[in-house]
């Protein structure tokens, strides 16, 4: 059923607040979202897990401001008629244009050239934050999100991006991932740059569109692929799509490299040493992929979670060697109810031209990325979702104005127990009150009225037992003539009893 | 010594960048600022024991976006003139106005009045993160900072500002200031209206201006505050500060007002009584100061944290009640190593206005603020600095490029230990990476050569214990015979020799 907007309460209340001219509304701006305990606690939960383990591999955190210099931020310079495409611009005071960062690896290149003199070198650091995008926004597409990156910079070693790997596969199974649930997807551009070398392809926009239309390989099959890398393929709404225009063999042996992925890393390097063999720039994509394979071995990371897989490409006119992809092995459910793949959750890759911007010298550098909400959707859709622990604290009924100090009192026991807890601190009654605990997920109430005082006793309610017993008992007479879950117990037994029912949660 | 700036080789570094025009220069705009490790560290072990804390009190974590709709800023609307007037703020796709936060109340209010229906109420929230203000930088004053707020929106009693207080109490000594060191200065905005209104000031402008007054009493003294309550005030430079216009009677009773506290704060409020009795404003705020006092003495607060002192003001248009300001007791040294007070580390009070812009009806808010790197700042001060933690990681020394893999099942053997490390991954010889491992600050550096290898043992060098001796032998000949801190041990016991020298560290 859906509500008509001017049914729903919540409608109303929006236009009465509106009805005030001179009143804002309450709302958030588009594409900006407001994130509730549950997703509070889980990402909080990945970072510190994450954070972790990429200290333990000797990265340190390091943490830029929102804002960088447009100029520093490369092709996304605003330009004088529109100076916010694809990043949030404002000019300084100085008229000097700055813009919010869009991803971390920008600001660490920047850092990096700031700073490179001081720096130890190779220089590795993580960071995590928001990013902002400027683009329209959509469900479950917002214009802020965080990452975490972890990064390399100073050593163009294939050890470094082994480690990377390794690092990023760790890292997302101390976030909670089940081991072998996910997957990093290797490739080098230097295979696929020295394949098409070898074709004769020399021209920079013909790469870019072989590397395009390989890209598709996931959605078109080898097929639609074959299309685009010839004279170009014609989609299901009739629109037509130009082609890399590769010869027939060279498409075929561009195609018969992406499929050259299988089984253990070392069987596909054997493949990938056939098809790509001869291209100097090849062979040292080859030499990078080894080396990394064995950096990986010494590392115990086997081809369960680490393989090769020549279809990934990843930002392309970015990453200059290595790069790679993590992919959810998970299915989950779409919205439709069937099963689907989870997909990608970050990928990666070297970048050795970034610093360079900036010095003019080049600096070879290699990191990881991933969606901190798009790791948490992962972890719930895998079963592992540490939000679930967000639940609210024991509530402290308030019955008397007098008493107040009495009920602080209480609380302030629970809480050095390790409990949280709170005093219920508005002016309604006891069934409100009630419901107020059940709503904030309470998992019990303590009940502290002029009888207890006298007798030195609490009364506990166990929120968690009369929620699972309100699901059963359908009269009321017998509900409340059971009392179910109440207990009254000896003050000093009080936070051992809740303890208890903590546990038992 | 001060270097010329063409002496210093970052600035040649600088020159170097900027010669080809085509290359942005590598730094951080104006104002915002890069955090090391170090820094990181301190104020993320800040954020996480005070999270603790506000979560024990029942205090949900909520994190809102970085823009806001600048009409739901209030006072700072950008104007058509200057749009950045105190805040970063930039015109969206569809006309309308965003700004960066400057503060989190703001957000709170907002999502407070949007979600209103469904909260459970009282609403309990904390959050923290980077603010943003449009202002001039300098030394030490950031256009970006982080804040750390806690506030309960729907509750008007006088005990949620005390839950407030006592909760910040125990968060900023949670966080690792010494007990004792901070207290929590309380005052109400009620008093010192009801007084204002028996003396027949009627007029808002006359109020603020007391209000402004008062507020200078710490920099001006008595003397200076009675000529602001009067006619007004000639400065050492000439410059003359109209006064709030007061007769001396007038005057005199808010000075006796401001000087009323002291000691515990029951004969505070008995003083205050004799001061302020009579207005019916003044009472409801000496009746509220009162039910704090009851239930910060049922939380267990005594006067040592938590006074009422009538000399405090805070944000003057902005709080209607109570307000707080948190003082840090210790002395630190200025910048010419003068013992100078640190002074307030955070503040906060009663707001009963701020939701109402949005709804309309009032809704009574409370809450505590504290600047982060402010309260990093003031835990150096107190030698408690958590940052000192941050140290890097074992660094196993890489000799030869064949053997990486070995170096590498060396480090994985140590994170495992749960000590962190890493594998040199530069392309430098032996001296030169003990050189990078000390910059790093490295407890020690593991080498296994051919020979360690070929005899199962690995070397271990104390880089702790070899810092500590480079500081006593001056002799170099004797330093390479003695090798301090250098041992060669069987492989098996590798971690148990590295977790030995982190102890001693």
């Amino acid at each position: 059923m859906s509500l008509s907007l001017s049914d729903s309460p919540s409608a109303a209340n929006r236009a009465a607040m509106t009805s005030d001219p001179s009143r804002p509304e309450a709302r958030a701006p588009r594409g900006f979202n407001d994130r509730r305990a549950r997703d509070v606690v889980s990402e909080r939960a990945i970072l510190a897990a994450v954070s972790g383990v990429y200290e333990r591999w000797g990265f340190e955190p390091l943490e830029t401001g929102a804002f960088e210099y447009a100029n520093a931020l490369g092709k996304f310079l605003p330009d004088a008629d529109r100076p916010n495409e694809g990043v949030f611009a404002l000019q300084d005071d100085d008229e000097q244009w700055m813009a919010l960062r869009y991803d971390l690896t920008a600001p660490l290149a920047r850092f990096a050239a700031q700073n490179w003199e001081t720096l130890p070198k190779p220089f590795r650091r993580y960071a995590f934050g928001p990013v902002w995008r400027n683009e329209k926004p959509g469900p479950g597409r917002f214009r802020e999100f965080w990452q975490c990156d972890a990064d390399t910079v100073g050593s163009a070693r294939p050890e470094a991006d082994a480690e990377i790997i390794a690092m990023a596969v760790e890292g997302l199974e101390a976030a909670g991932l089940p081991a072998g649930s996910a997957l990093i997807k290797i490739n080098n551009r230097k295979l696929l740059n020295g394949l098409m070398t070898a074709a004769g392809v020399a021209d920079e926009t013909q790469k870019l569109a072989v590397l395009r239309a390989v890209d598709k390989l996931d959605r078109l099959g080898p097929d639609g692929v074959r299309l685009l890398l010839g004279e170009g393929r014609k989609d299901e709404s009739g629109d037509f799509t130009k082609g890399a225009g590769l010869n027939g063999a060279a498409a075929e042996r561009v195609l018969a490299f992406t499929a050259a992925g299988a089984g253990d890393r070392s069987s596909t390097l054997a493949k990938l040493a056939d098809v790509v063999g001869g291209s100097a720039e090849g062979e040292e994509g080859l030499a990078e992929l080894a080396a990394i394979d064995a950096a990986l071995n010494g590392l115990g990371v086997g081809a369960d979670r680490a393989t090769f897989d020549p279809s990934v490409v990843r930002g392309l006119e970015y990453y200059t060697g290595a790069v790679f992809e993590a992919e959810l092995l998970l299915s989950t459910l779409d919205e439709k109810g069937q099963p689907m793949r989870f997909g990608s959750i970050g990928g990666g890759g070297r970048y050795d031209d970034l610093v360079a911007r900036f010095t003019g010298q080049q600096t070879p550098a290699t990191g990881f990325s991933f969606g901190v909400s798009r790791l948490a959707s992962a972890l719930k859709a895998a079963g592992r979702d540490l939000g679930k622990a967000a639940r609210g604290p024991v509530v402290v009924i308030a019955f008397d104005q007098s008493r107040m100090a009495d009920y602080f009192a209480v609380a302030q026991e629970i809480r050095a127990a390790g409990i949280a807890a709170e005093v219920y601190l508005g002016t309604s009654g006891m069934r409100p009150q009630m419901k107020y605990a059940d709503r904030r997920l309470s998992p019990a109430a303590v009940i502290v009225g002029e009888d207890e005082l006298a007798a030195g006793t609490v009364t506990i309610k166990d929120l968690d037992l009369g929620r699972e017993l309100a699901s059963k008992v359908t009269d009321n007479a017998e509900w409340r003539e059971q009392r179910p879950g109440q207990q009254t117990i000896p003050r000093g037994e009080l936070t051992a009893a809740l303890r208890r029912i903590l546990d038992a949660g």
